[in-house]
């Protein structure tokens, strides 16, 4: 039962096979590389399937003692995937098997009951979101931290002021308070999205089956409450419906903290060009070069920069992937896993790298002080002329003529 | 003064052009279509603008009189704008430029203080955050409304059981209670999404000038709760950033929105296929064929699954036209103004169609229950063997004899 | 019969609509304003229909005399069309029903003849087709004039070095030669592509019907010949599926041409940043503010910059809104007609607006030799150590040092 | 000399660094993980490193003696790497830092000689041509064995006549004649443009350095026909500009193959619907389910489907990694370098496993006749009375009023 359906194609198991032998080639070809990321959901899967076996003794499908040792079992995977000794085999295709085929192996018949009212798409759905809402968590602390950095930053160089740009051209004085304040403010921008989507896709799908409900007596609330869900999500088809909708929201929001770090990353590129020189990055953070011995290259700016993209075009095939198609599940929908949890791991790792960026960034007043140029306030001295009495048109023509001859 | 920016290039006002006459071929290639789009804004500018002049004369930049005059020559042009007959000429190329024009016409220079400690930037960015506003109530109800319909759709059709479907294959029996409740559910998540994203573009920028503030005494609080905005968006430099990062949240709402409705509408057009028949769509929304007398084609369905794919690429387009950009105003983001109206109108237009959609949606239950085929029982058959004593892999295979002979 | 496709939904025209009044909400849905955008294709619509008017003299469906009456009419049409005295009503929807009720209006029974042999699909695909292949040569000329522009900048100001950038900071030196050098290759690149493109395209639809064929007896090389296409596309079925498939070609060419012009774009941005000053752009293409006096904004290129992800979104959504669809013709596709004749409109005017651009930006060569600092030629010094036999690694040692200290 | 640029970050080789530890996590940040995809390209290194050898001994720089002895060492690699015994270890981070550290390790200063005259980014260039030109190759061969494929099965079944659909509705008579003979078409097409993009990237970046030349003199005509280049890259900035530009053209062609293949997809799982069953796909290659006994899923049809997404986006996001940059090698292409190799295995994979699904799929003829009914008939019936002199518009009345009753 690999993959991530109700499908089987394992070649140990001709249970589900139905007499012919799958193509070798198919074979591969569906088997995808989950074998190789799953290790991130091994931990939820498991918690998932206490709770589900948990819920299952609740109603009287396993015994007391049934159910201890299945939760035994699971905690025990659990910990070894914990420290990196639980694998997962390419055969396996998936962590949902190998959780499977140890739960077997070791128990023997009653590894199987944990299925008994589940089916592959709850339950990886249901490991999904418990890895959503965790991921979520570190993105929201990765951006508090972040914002502190940057708080710091602002405390030790707000003061100092230099030149605001538009259309790239030198416009009106600014300062670096403002400067930090505005990624400042745009990172809580995103944390309030981020608790939004939180609250929206915190339901618990366990219990949907493969998206027409379960026909065994359950009891949703049950594991959905142990589970630390906020609800149930009732409609077994809505919960199908969801993956990919879901996805895209959290895509979406990742993509919106990294559009903030790239445009984060453009200015302090720009701003540290040694022709301005109003920032300055330690060599600690900049590379040389192999072949020019004088430069200091802001790399890891760079390709934070690039990282934006990377989010931005994941986030668009995890939703174009199932559009235009009738609703219940489809195997198109394996495709999305790997995007997502690429996204999740790109988002943390550049919150968390511009934190030393902030750490190791300075403001050089000279420079700036240099650059404070008249014609940056040229707005002011229209204002002031215009306080004097002399009415506007004629105020902007005598600055306008100052600094365009 | 035209287009979105600082920037001038009206013919008849050569004040701001410093001489050189600007290259026609560059005049026409900057303007762009606002001036035909902007109708939808001049409502908003001239709510903004009015605010705008309350709270000068609130800190004693305009007198009582003079600030009662412009009001009132604004609320002339909104109301002329609600008639549809204050128009904007291709050489005023925007909204806001031809309320500039009319007031300086009919109030002489007391028309230019309208501008006094304000900047076209932010000036532009109040009136499409008021539109903003608006139109997410307006697609607020429009979801509400749908929901009703297809709850009254539920209501009638509901409890007939049909075939749900997993890889396009019929799998279990489903009911169209599921099926429509998938979508209400969906489009009530989609009213989440929508709610958080109001609240935070809930923000006022008027007083942030070109994205560095303004040299004067301004009162932003005073105008901001004129205006109803629940906060002031404090960082000048954020009002600038948030143009783009703000649309995009907007445009992925939409697109969300947009999501559940190509899914939706593949669904009615499979599950009308006469082939299958559970579904008939009334000849009030079908089209026929000038070549094929017998069709009844679903082209309305098809129009709302095509229109996703507009708004999912116009949200790509808007987010990315700014990425890899230093902070403060850049031209480029003109090219983002259409795409976000445009996206508005087609969202609203979609889920307003689906109205007539589903009142027009007929459930054939004859065809319904003659597609619930045995293999749809299938599983509920292996566990009422497994039930009687019979172990799974045993009960499984016998089931899958019986279905794949 | 309006919109492109097989069906009717003029209400003056009850014939096709088999009796039940079209749901007027849903008419105005479908209708979209091809209406608007249409008036581009008159002219091949008519060029088209000619053609088609003598393939069926040719093979007796017409006698000669009712031939010439509907190409003397169609002429007719085309020369007001492109004197824009022929117009097309929101009712009729689109230009092929207006040229169908002018031909009725006129030369009634005979000018339904018209239509025998050929449907709403490949009238619609032909017109477009013909458009597309004018459109690429309007292209090419752009591309090849904007090459001789920046040809000539190239022989004023090529012989002048300046620095040369990696990482967006100074690397070694480079001249205006290699820079106005590497768009001009960029751009003949773009050349082969487009007669390769050009080339695949060149297919004559004319005869395909809806897409499975004409039950009648008609010569396709024929019109095909006539109508200047290098061969026939024989399969009907794949008339259809080149639709959208064609469209992206063209768009991936002219989205090839945008990023090229983006590029270029960025650099002009940055080098003429007045901090560097490497290049000027003349008072006729830069803009002025109407709040800051001495701004001289760059807003022609940053709009340029800008319509490339125009050109990039709408490239994506005319493939993506026909994936994951069955063959044959869907309503869809209709949403794909406006984004083509847009982007070939952006890629046009972009091409042409960048010939005044080089032509009004000049080299400044004292900044540019200022620029030439000592760093530069750090690859050269180690280079010349090692010439002078210090090992590679001691050079680089000693070089980086020098500039590092 | 890590990653793909100029810039070291190799802790063992302190040479680059110049003096400051880089930051431990910065290092971690921007090493990737090129180490894992590289495995890819060091035969194509080692093939440009070895006409780049022999151009150096051509030219005098090197000895015959040295010459060779890098050769016979670059060989040795290369076959270590078919036979999958050379590896990189993510401290090396990439391939041609794996291979220039054998060679210094067995040849001394010999081993780095070989990066006279050239810098790490032409070295990158050129490697990644050289695949490119392979792999083209590759998928051009796959294109005709698939192409192969579908007449095969033309050839048995293209005499079958089923319904052609439009609007996902029967429309008229088609047969699998017509149906594969599109696909037949669309994927020749897709090889016409394979040879035009391949025709446009066969230029030799070799000698071009970090894109502004190399101060030596060598002869990249020598290198570039060893290489089998059809022709030099002059320019050296548009060898870097190339960079993204070419991998765009190169992802466009790979999409629409794929587009072709995730519409044959689609057409299939149509096709092979049960309810339809004019298709039947051997149980070779569908798949089961766990839980449900009696299906027979389409998941490799699904996969394909799904797969012209994540080429689709992967697509965009190569090419919008670069836009609004300014021209010259910026760290941020890095990114795109797995995307590229990812949709090269996509493509090829997807190509392949269509043959074993043409190979086993199958026309059902009873179901093609027996919903070959009479309304696909209804156009030839309207042609039929028109020919016995009813006019078109009451032959067509007399025909709907029989369908629409």
């Amino acid at each position: 039962m690999p993959g991530e359906t109700e499908r089987p194609s394992n070649t140990n198991d001709k249970l589900w096979s139905g007499g012919d032998a799958l193509n070798k080639e198919v074979e591969l070809f569906t088997a995808g590389d989950d074998y190789l990321t799953d290790g991130y959901l091994i931990e939820y899967d498991c918690i998932a399937s206490i709770a589900h076996a948990k819920m299952l003794a609740h109603t009287g499908v396993l015994t007391k003692q049934e159910c201890k040792r299945l939760v035994d079992e699971l905690q025990t995977i659990r910990k070894r995937a914990a420290k990196g000794t639980f694998t997962i085999t390419p055969e396996q295709e998936d962590g949902h098997t190998a959780i499977e085929q140890h739960l077997t192996r070791t128990l023997g018949d009653l590894g199987k009951k944990i299925h008994t009212g589940r089916s592959r798409n709850d339950q990886v759905l249901t490991a999904l979101r418990l890895y959503y809402k965790t991921q979520l968590h570190r993105i929201e602390s990765h951006i508090e931290e972040l914002i502190n950095s940057i708080r710091q930053f602002k405390k030790k160089f707000g003061g100092i002021t230099f030149p605001g740009y538009t259309h790239t051209r030198k416009a009106m004085p600014s300062s670096f308070r403002i400067w930090a304040g505005m990624y400042m403010d745009a990172l809580s921008d995103n944390k309030q999205l981020l608790k939004s989507v939180r609250r929206i896709i915190d339901q618990s799908p366990l219990g949907t089956g493969a998206g027409y409900g379960v026909p065994l007596n359950i009891d949703r609330s049950y594991s959905a409450k142990m589970l630390g869900f906020s609800k149930v999500q009732k409609n077994p088809m809505y919960a199908q419906h969801s993956r990919g909708k879901f996805e895209s929201m959290l895509l979406h929001l990742l993509s919106q903290v990294m559009y903030d770090l790239n445009r984060c990353a453009a200015d302090i590129i720009f701003f540290s060009l040694p022709e301005l020189g109003y920032l300055e990055l330690s060599a600690k953070i900049t590379t040389g070069s192999s072949i020019m011995p004088h430069k200091k290259n802001p790399d890891v700016l760079e390709l934070v920069r690039a990282k934006y993209h990377t989010v931005a075009a994941l986030e668009l095939q995890v939703r174009n992937t199932t559009a235009n198609l009738i609703s219940g599940y489809h195997r198109d929908i394996q495709e999305t896993k790997g995007p997502v949890l690429k996204c999740f791991t790109i988002t943390g790792a550049s919150l968390k790298i511009m934190k030393p960026v902030f750490e190791n960034l300075t403001v050089l007043p000279d420079a700036c002080s240099a650059a404070m140029t008249d014609e940056l306030f040229a707005v002011e001295e229209v204002y002031s002329l215009v306080a004097r009495g002399v009415p506007f048109r004629e105020a902007y023509r005598r600055v306008a003529q100052k600094y365009n001859k």
